[in-house]
């Protein structure tokens, strides 16, 4: 037997494949999941483990290293969150999102920070000596609210789009702030004295951080657009890139001590949309597939080892202390959000309800950043008082709040998401609705979102795409992209039911039934048009009318409860073009 | 600057990257890779960023660590290898693969080791001090043909596929041998007397050693194969059982020294018909484009690899030594292919020609498993000596034998690999004839290939599928298998022309003008075999019939020059359709 040499490779096979077999588990039983959130019962699994190690080996299990978090569990979940980051609601919502994100978080930080100092003052609870610094110190690392947290709760309860987005960038976009001030306090606690530059220091690093980390990510999602131009003749590593580059924007940025959140997220959505159009279609569902799979594994790993890690001698149990900091947290979370939340409103028609603003206040969920930022502190004789506060909160926060948000938002009947994708209908109407705004903000010179959109735009067909993506010369609408995206969706769903016929005929066949039906007029005004207009758009439009024409015709009898699709149907369907062709006959 | 914190992912994911980059680059050239194969280049790179680090630096440049070789570069490859193996082919030659990869393998070991040992009693050479049980040790790492260098040579020349997976079946299949030699000449040259029972317990250890790892993977693919009958709800994480569960299986193989090579591809091999019809086919497009990129990308680091450690000072350039090798390698693959393929074909009816035979002795490439071996070596004082050896017939069979097979291959007009898949028809042909052989063999007496086959088929039908498959009541025959995979490829074909039609209605419209346009005795058959046969059979043929019958129908207009698909054929169809409605009404 050789252990030695399989053992690094063959330990973390063993506990990635733990965490999967875990999540088999509780899928098993349907009722679990949709009463206790997957973060909970992970959790709970990794406290059992955690005893079962404390037990036999009668010494704390191995904490989660904080190496291992920063540089291979969180950038996972971050790419997968950035990539399938809703980017309209993200952008119409960035202004909330970042004053919840940096105001909020300083207002916590400082708020949690003066207020445990103010408890520490207390002669009974012994905590006299734990600093002002110290305090605002450990304010900053719990004030962080944690996307892998927020994630793993609200995927599951489905509220509404502007809501998610909401909490959710606060989550993610707060990193900077996070990172800023962590490492301020941390550095002004080892400095003897403190001058007043160093706070405008402190301040000016804010920009330089979150700013740092968008310039970074951007220009590795470009370069990253970029090189799939090249990759035709090698499908095969596409997808490689996408995970390449974008873990690069964030190793790059944790070098220079920038957001690496931040860049990875604005790696993944700036290239998003050029590698989607370069790279083949199976290499795209292997990206989104891995990515998912990916996080999905992180994100258990973190949860099971968060539980593991409770388990042991690291903590120090004073209670006022540990009371106070959860009821602090709570307080401050909730002050904050409803005084932003009211200067928001006043700027904005489409505003934040009351309901709205107590899930953003209770959604505030600490995870595992806070967590591996409590064990990155330097040893300070309360280090094992802050450990212990931090597991609480975390725990608090993640059970308590994560099991009843779901029935508070059942209860509040908080608006939900539409289950429905977008009709393309819909789509030509938003676009149609961008561009009248932007016009009309144009006129007005008010230089507002729209505007901005519309040059961003502009800048982007006009450079960009032709230097990012392969096929420049014909670059493809979103509306026939997603037009595209559903017939595949469609082909694939009528195969699998075996229902597809061979011959390539259908649509035009339906098209040219629909157009001997007609009069003779529509060919000439076709004829007109044909004139006008580029034939290959008016392919394209002529298909998708004619399909869609003949759908909603069809819709009455095709949701008859009691024939099956494909039927009956059919032949009623060739019946109806038959006396269709034997009246215009 | 952070570097410490984040050098060992960045670095790793640097040489990833450009190993990515050199792959884009000589694809961008297609003239390049047609002439030079892939893997000579990569060499080629590496020797110049080897030369690079040496001259910037003044020292060697490191060498690849067999360490990160056999646990993180092998086993993508062979994971991939073994799951895209051609079972028929292989199962068909298996004797002939064993007889190439156990007896060839210790026909190599044995002639090489004792013809170096011969020229190293020739005075001039100064090599007296190398003793026969180190000549030995060296032939038993030198004669391991490389399955690595193999796969990169022969996917480009395609040769038909006997004799493909002769020469890849032998280059995995020797690993067994390999080890079992190496180890214990290593042994043997550590012991100060060897006594014969050590020479009987190393033949012993043969059949533990292969068969330790055919069991090992075994179980691990069955295990694989049962876990994702559960994982209906979770489909995200469906393709990380298949990575994690072959790389446990090789890990386990290597911790009991077994053959993890053997390991691994019985794992996949046994794993992979259950694997894919329990996951869904987004995760099943997603295992197989991660192998191939995964595979691709290991295989790239080692040829890059290979190509660095080359320079430096780890070498004796003792040339009568090294060309003694290069020339004994070559000759006794030669006779020793002649010998056993004289063997093999007294008993076989479909004999290998003496062209195939040349390229099964020619394609006995080395490569990076031999590299990693010689590095492996206990320190002794000829150490260097066999490295230089090892690098010299590496870069002789990668450059000289990889670069002259392809027109060699063309010269000598041996067979290639058909280009088209095998149709329906083929294939119940196919399975027909295995039927009637298991039935004439079982009816013989004669216990032979198809009479086991069968037999494994039943066991399989009966006990295995129930265990490992989701839905075992209903399971598809792999001929309706293949057709729904031909239909869906067709469905997206269509979707990305843009001719696909949104009704469910095509096939059974078809079908049913196909119904109506004929008597009505069609009809009366239909209700009498409708009372004999299983009605979901029967759909599936009467849809298959259906539209076969029409395509067959249609193929004269569908191929003419002069018009493109989909353009006035339609209408034609639709006419024709028409017609006939026309006359039977």
């Amino acid at each position: 037997l050789d252990y030695q040499h399989v053992q690094v490779p063959f330990e973390i096979t063993l506990w990635i494949m733990l965490a999967s077999l875990a999540k088999i588990g509780f899928h098993l039983y349907n009722k679990l999941p949709s009463v206790v959130p997957e973060s909970c019962l992970l959790i709970f699994v990794g406290l059992i483990m955690g005893g079962i190690i404390y037990g036999l080996n009668d010494r704390s299990p191995p904490v989660m290293d904080s190496d291992i978090f920063f540089l291979y569990l969180l950038p996972p979940i971050v790419l997968d969150a950035g990539y399938f980051m809703p980017s309209r609601p993200f952008f119409e919502n960035i202004g909330t999102i970042l004053l919840y994100a940096v105001v909020g978080t300083v207002w916590n930080v400082f708020g949690i920070g003066f207020s445990l100092y103010g408890i520490c003052q207390v002669k009974a609870f012994r905590l006299q000596d734990v600093s002002l610094l110290h305090n605002l110190l450990f304010g900053s690392l719990i004030a962080a609210v944690d996307p892998v947290a927020v994630l793993a709760v609200f995927e599951e309860i489905h509220v509404n789009e502007k809501l998610h987005i909401l909490v959710f960038g606060e989550s993610l976009l707060n990193d900077a702030v996070t990172v800023v001030l962590y490492k301020l306090f941390r550095s002004f606690c080892e400095m003897p004295t403190i001058k007043s530059v160093d706070v405008f220091a402190g301040v000016g690093k804010f920009f330089v951080v979150g700013l740092g980390g968008v310039l970074v990510g951007l220009s590795f999602g470009f370069t990253a657009a970029f090189t799939t131009r090249f990759t035709k003749d090698i499908r095969v590593i596409e997808p490689l890139f996408v995970f390449l580059y974008s873990y690069l924007s964030y190793l790059t940025a944790e070098m220079f001590h920038l957001s690496g959140i931040v860049a990875i997220i604005s790696c993944a959505m700036g290239m998003k949309r050029y590698v989607e159009a370069n790279i083949s279609l199976k290499s795209h569902t292997t990206v989104k597939y891995f990515m998912k799979m990916w996080s999905s594994v992180s994100d258990t790993l973190i949860f099971i080892f968060l539980g593991v890690s409770t388990i042991g001698e690291n903590h120090e149990w004073n209670w006022p202390y540990i009371c106070f900091t959860v009821i602090f947290c709570l307080i401050w979370r909730a002050l904050g959000v409803l005084v932003l939340t009211f200067f928001v409103n006043r700027f904005h028609v489409n505003t934040i309800t009351s309901k709205d603003q107590f899930i953003i206040a209770y959604g505030g969920l600490r995870g595992a950043i806070c967590f591996s930022l409590v064990f990155l502190l330097p040893d300070f004789h309360r280090k094992k008082l802050f450990i212990a506060a931090t597991t609480v909160v975390i725990l608090f926060t993640v059970f308590i709040q994560g099991m009843t948000i779901r029935p508070l938002v059942d209860l509040l009947a908080v608006k939900r998401k539409r289950e429905s994708a977008p009709t393309v209908g819909e789509q030509i109407h938003i676009r149609f609705l961008d561009h009248l705004l932007a016009g009309i903000e144009d006129i007005s010179g008010h230089w507002g979102q729209y505007y901005w959109k519309d040059k961003l735009e502009y800048f982007n067909s006009k450079y960009l795409q032709k230097i990012l993506l392969r096929e420049y010369d014909q670059p493809k609408s979103s509306i026939v992209l997603l037009y595209e995206k559903l017939e595949r969706k469609h082909a694939i769903e009528l195969a699998q039911a075996g229902q597809l016929g061979h011959g390539p005929a259908h649509p035009s066949f339906l098209c040219s039934a629909f157009l001997c039906s007609s009069s003779d007029r529509t060919v000439i005004t076709d004829q007109k048009l044909e004139d006008t207009l580029n034939p290959n758009v008016l392919d394209n439009m002529q298909e998708i009318l004619a399909r869609n024409l003949y759908r909603i015709r069809r819709t009455g009898p095709a949701y008859n409860r009691h024939t099956l699709p494909g039927e009956s149907e059919p032949t009623e369907q060739a019946k109806e073009i038959l006396i269709l062709r034997h009246k215009s006959l």
